[in-house]
């Protein structure tokens, strides 16, 4: 798929999970991507689990998602992406790990997409039973998590069409600015 | 360009940095990626401004970048993604308009790559004098700029070589666990 194609047609699709399993390479794939991303001086803080199997996902998302979020439990896939924050800078009170492992997910998702797999980003977890339930150290944040699985229907495309025509996003105006802050672009 | 190969091709080339024109629907282009981006509840914490034009990327880049991103004033285009942290959630802590804004950025960085356009994500400024140049309210917070320029060279592929072939990850088994924290995937 072309690059733009997967940006626009890229959508948290949690509603769309098949439990049907994905090939190994798929899964290996989106993470090589995520692997990929370029981060502050290169200082690569992300951390991928890689939820996989039913028994170990139902375990996971019953353990640790909150109620909304259970529906990833269908996925043959769950991963969670942490960070140590002191593997990266902080910057005028920023956070860069934050930054950085964006940077890695977003890649993660478009090669999902690119691949025909759903995926669906969620933070409504309680952290404390998550980290017990993946054995994370400490020092280890948890940031998102996704399932990633095949879409319920004939193609991603069909998945995906419901979900796209109900997109909003603001307008290019409310967010583009040229030269100063508030001129039109 | 297929998006996995964009995801490959993607590198920091501030080096490479062309002051040929850029097409305006490019840049739009690129904008568009940034702005199809997930967000935490569809906040959509990005802001860019678009620095344009010879005598503003100037002004902006000796203003207010440090020493070794001078270099970005080669670039005919520059763009500052900024963001109101108040415009999104903060979660155990974790400001998450830094993780929402890099998904938008990386999106604009993949975008770009596609249409054969260099990048190079750049902190290293100093935010004050950014905000005072680009005049920036008071609660907005600058979050990463980067040159938007043609590449130096006959083509994307043959400025982004020599880099490509330096290009250092850390090996996937350091960055993926399967199922707990340490466990070989």
């Amino acid at each position: 798929m072309e690059t733009f194609e997967a940006i626009q047609k890229r959508a948290s699709l949690k509603a769309r999970l098949s439990a049907r399993e994905i090939e190994p390479w798929k899964i290996a794939r989106v993470l090589e991507a995520a692997r990929l991303a370029p981060s502050s001086r290169n200082r690569q803080p992300w951390r991928f689990v890689v939820v996989k199997g039913k028994d170990a996902v139902v375990r996971v998302v019953e353990g640790s998602f909150r109620d909304a979020n259970q529906v990833a439990k269908e996925a043959p896939v769950v991963i969670i992406a942490c960070a140590n924050p002191a593997d990266d800078e902080t910057v005028n009170g920023q956070e860069i790990y934050l930054f950085d492992v964006a940077l890695a997910v977003e890649n993660l998702v478009l090669a999902a997409t690119d691949l025909g797999l759903v995926t669906h980003l969620m933070r409504a977890v309680d952290e404390d039973k998550l980290k017990n339930l993946l054995g994370l150290p400490a020092e280890v944040r948890f940031v998102i998590a996704t399932p990633l699985a095949y879409p319920i229907g004939r193609s991603y495309e069909e998945a995906a069409q419901e979900r796209l025509g109900q997109r909003t996003r603001k307008d290019a105006k409310e967010v583009v600015y040229l030269n100063t802050w508030g001129s039109a672009f």
